[in-house]
């Protein structure tokens, strides 16, 4: 059930609604939204009526909704979701790029990267300390380390950070670390790990998995909100099909359906999507038509010589040039992305005395 | 095989190319591009030297190639093809808008819809006469008298019309009415259907199976251009997933794939693709940002009345304004949707002496 | 709506029923079940009363029917389908083994084939002539003088034959060589082919396609039957997944699903399912064991040397083995599979003077 | 790499071999294989010659293998792998049948199904008690207190118990509890869980993701063995593809394809698998049929009843039919399924004492 405050509703007002709701058992989500306040009751509400909410001081109307995902639907919450990660707006105009390398391979490579990313207008930089690995004697990422570096690489150029989070005991680390937390395909379903980062203040962004269904996918997101982290970004990345001209089936018709049904915002991942650096331009492009909110790229100094994943890693010289493209894609569909800010070159000062 | 001639070879030595070629038992397949004429020989040329062709008058040199698909691959032929349809040029910097109801309904039906999406900047008229339905016992089509309509409507409005053939008995008689011939995903396979195509005069466009690989798109695209008609379009129209949120999953990478590997131009179909009307226009612009020559869109004057596939198709009024934000689009990329010319309103004048 | 006629109707009765049921536009399909005459009548008939024929003579009572695939469902029909070719049964107790290479490839081949597969106790011999083959450049079968071969064998072991038929206009030609007509998997929902093959009197083993659900199987199987042949199979031949360790994917769970929607027989093919020929047995035995009525295996006197499909073929004397263990597997399930029969050595005869 | 220990080789010669090789770096993990030992060295041998390891005493010879799955695969252990469960042997001539209630829903719903289940001839008594759930809002399971009644109706019955684990911090308390440990679908990548299962005691049971490779399945079976824990049964549940016909699509291929390549038991679970009772018998005895060693099947006193999966779920009824056929089918595979012991009545009696 949710419960539609009036636009002059007072905080008491909203308290009273809410203490009444958890006597009879429900726990409470207040959604704080532009236009007005609503509280999502979760929890067995049979045989509750609405009169009891409607008669109450404060409130417009209260209504029953049928989604299974309720937190993270739009019915309770028309507006978009806009998620702050230092200064930096996920969801609103403005479509966000996060690039970085697959893997954090050295602190050099990390911060050489950030400061080219930066340069060429992204906004969020990626990198991965902690890597699932479909065999266990593959390179498992460098840990704590790497995220000691990405934590150095963003004091030197402003540029907040997002890497994944694999086991519900390096949650607490990695929260410490990272701007973003990134919930990895395979562990969509984690649930226990969902929780988990439902409990932290960081902001998430939920990857779909290989063969997750779209309204699965909103159902997991619906697992972190359920524990008070509203902060959710969707990411489609690619799911797993017959075909395999492409590494994945990137489907970005994820985009509109997810921005139709869902208030958060929808990030969009060509790089694990397509699987191969050739096509990321093309889809990069389509996915800023589709609507997405934000991309999520692969971009290495030296791709071919990547740890992990190279073939889908573009060049930092052609991540320079597709931010242009990327630009104008933005515009045609009157969104934005901000040109890069060219004065603070002091970060390069800092690379100059890395090398 | 391919032999590559000499910008300055003059027809006599292609033809003397030709003829040698053709008494060693292959068959001769002539590509004049832009830059350069090739004779593509296709056939059991094991045991025969290079040697003799790159030695006779007007030969630049000669090259074994290994793709499957050869006459329509990027190998044989580096620019790409452009399908002149009476006027209308499909794999240019224009990208080309055709739309229509999924079936011819009335006559009244189809020039009412001809000039209005005429009116809007749409340039091939679809629409289908013969439908493949699931079930024998659905609505299977107007036949030879929606084929009538639509001609009629070609009259009235100029627009080359295009429409599915789905036996080979069908051929000579869609082929006179129709400018453009569509093979169905059904019958993606369909080998004595290519055949038949593939020796008619008509361009064809070649839709994708439900779970056809796109490498076996381009060798049944081969099947027609072995044939000798070379005048094919590929179209992505969606695959079959296990995704059900979209009535199938519209595999948007198949654009730049096929662009890289072929030079055929490039229909997107995501009406089809994603088979609900709210999620077209996202994934409309996302086609023309992806590198798609061509649209294929399913437009009804009522949508909600059509007598198939009316989910997916939007009205008339819809889809003049997704013109002008495809338009925005093309710009973006570099390409290219003409407006439409407004000077020629006779149609509309036969439209309400239709009423 | 079905019409059902009591177990002592007569002849005439039952022509009144029908005849009453086309003066109302309905075409007439009387099914001959061991229990009781039914008629099914397809058409429209809104508007007519149920009563209109439960009040004529010899008629039991009438009722409509819901599902989709009518001629072709348990509805209509609780009693199994068995089709007699040439005194072999298919749908009955015994579970019939139909076998052969994957292409005739020469006389001598498919005759000592035929020879060493009815010593083992296969019951039909399949061989293509006509070859579906994803590129126009590969072999595409002997043709007629492949079916010449075909019926050389069955005269000299007495085995019917069953072979693909790719074409409308080769069905006349392929229909007077072959027992049963094989609809391959590509040609599925070739709707032109299927009113071809529904028009002629052989019986029709309709192949699932790579991405055909089950409910449109039995909906390609009703415009077999719509046309007038009832004499159908249904094959299972693998899917097309993401899973690579095998070919497709046998997807076995086909048989009881079909065999509890529709009453005609149900064919598995393990070696196309699994399109390894070490992992043939195990489903074999597996498609008796879920109640499959018939099985259809590759088997070649020398499989790495097949032209085409190798991979997947059983050598002749694997064959000969797994039928031991076939026949071990049937009565677990209460079928048989007849031992072969010995006493006619002639076939060996012939083979000597072959060589 | 993997070092082959001579048939008479002393304890003493095998400890030097892991010695030697530990302080190269590797780790070591012997097995012990009914006709020879051998040792697998994991880690980075390059540079390593099998000269050092060859001329040790007690080595017969030594090999390097390029499987990715080394502990798992049938290169280092030809012979199967056979996991004692409270004196049940899973992977030798006997079909083990593993049933139960898909939740545990009470003291008396489980320690009732328990009997049952014992009465008809099972061996090993499922149930969850940790629900995985899709929607955080659904039943999510009893938790410990259903991991007491399982304790409970194994001491009843004798049989041992096996239940799902989905966290890393409840492995210590369902290792406690449990006989087997059940890895879910969705958690077939979470690797945390894989390294924490993979060091303790029990068996495991490994399920096969959604969307899983096989090769992935084992990679994934690699991780829990690379820990220290060799006990692992591999399990077939169904994959996600387009079919809807069925809840999954059971991919029964699996089973011929693992016991190819690992020599770890594999489970089938047709229960999940189809997703409808009607198709669980047919193939359950198809799964013993291709070779299973152990199925894995849901049976409820009530289906229509049960908390979860009740449209899947199998009678006690109808579970004693079944097995009663499953025993003819692995006869006639050369493989075996207990009769019930009739003579120990004295659950019944503690049956009759709960009512």
């Amino acid at each position: 059930m949710i419960v539609v405050m009036k636009p002059d509703s007072t905080p008491g007002e909203l308290e009273a609604v809410m203490q009444r709701a958890q006597q009879m058992g429900a726990k409470t989500h207040p959604i704080y939204g532009e236009s007005r306040t609503v509280v999502a009751l979760v929890g067995d509400l049979t045989g509750v009526s609405r009169e009891v909410f409607d008669e109450m001081n404060g409130v417009a109307h209260s209504m029953r909704i049928q989604e299974q995902h309720k937190l993270t639907g739009r019915t309770i919450r028309p507006d978009n979701t806009i998620i702050n990660v230092g200064g930096v707006r996920i969801g609103g105009k403005e479509v966000i790029v996060m690039a970085g390398p697959c893997s954090v391979e050295s602190r050099e490579q990390i911060i050489e990267t950030a400061i080219a990313i930066k340069a060429a207008g992204g906004k969020i930089l990626r990198g991965g300390a902690f890597k699932p690995r479909t065999s266990p004697y593959d390179f498992q990422g460098l840990g704590e380390e790497g995220l000691k570096y990405m934590a150095e690489a963003r004091e030197i150029t402003g540029l907040p950070i997002i890497t994944e989070v694999m086991t519900v005991e390096a949650v607490p680390m990695v929260s410490e670390y990272a701007d973003i937390l990134q919930i990895g395909a395979r562990n969509m379903q984690n649930y226990g790990l969902l929780n988990a980062v439902g409990k932290v203040k960081n902001p998430v962004m939920l990857k779909r998995g290989m063969s997750g269904l779209l309204k699965e996918l909103l159902l997991c997101a619906e697992y972190i909100a359920s524990n008070g982290n509203y902060n959710i970004m969707l990411c489609e990345r690619g799911i797993r099909t017959y075909e395999t001209a492409t590494r994945n089936t990137f489907d970005l018709n994820a985009v509109p359906v997810l921005k139709q049904s869902s208030h958060l915002p929808v990030v969009a991942d060509p790089s694990h999507g397509t699987g191969f650096r050739e096509y990321v331009p093309a889809m990069a492009k389509a996915s800023i038509a589709a609507g997405a909110d934000a991309l999520i790229l692969e971009v290495h100094a030296d791709p071919d010589k990547a740890l992990s994943d190279g073939r889908q890693t573009i060049s930092i010289e052609d991540f320079g040039k597709l931010m242009i493209d990327l630009r104008r894609i933005a515009e045609a569909v009157d969104r934005t992305i901000e040109e890069p800010e060219l004065e603070d070159m002091s970060a390069f000062a800092e690379l100059e005395a890395l090398a």
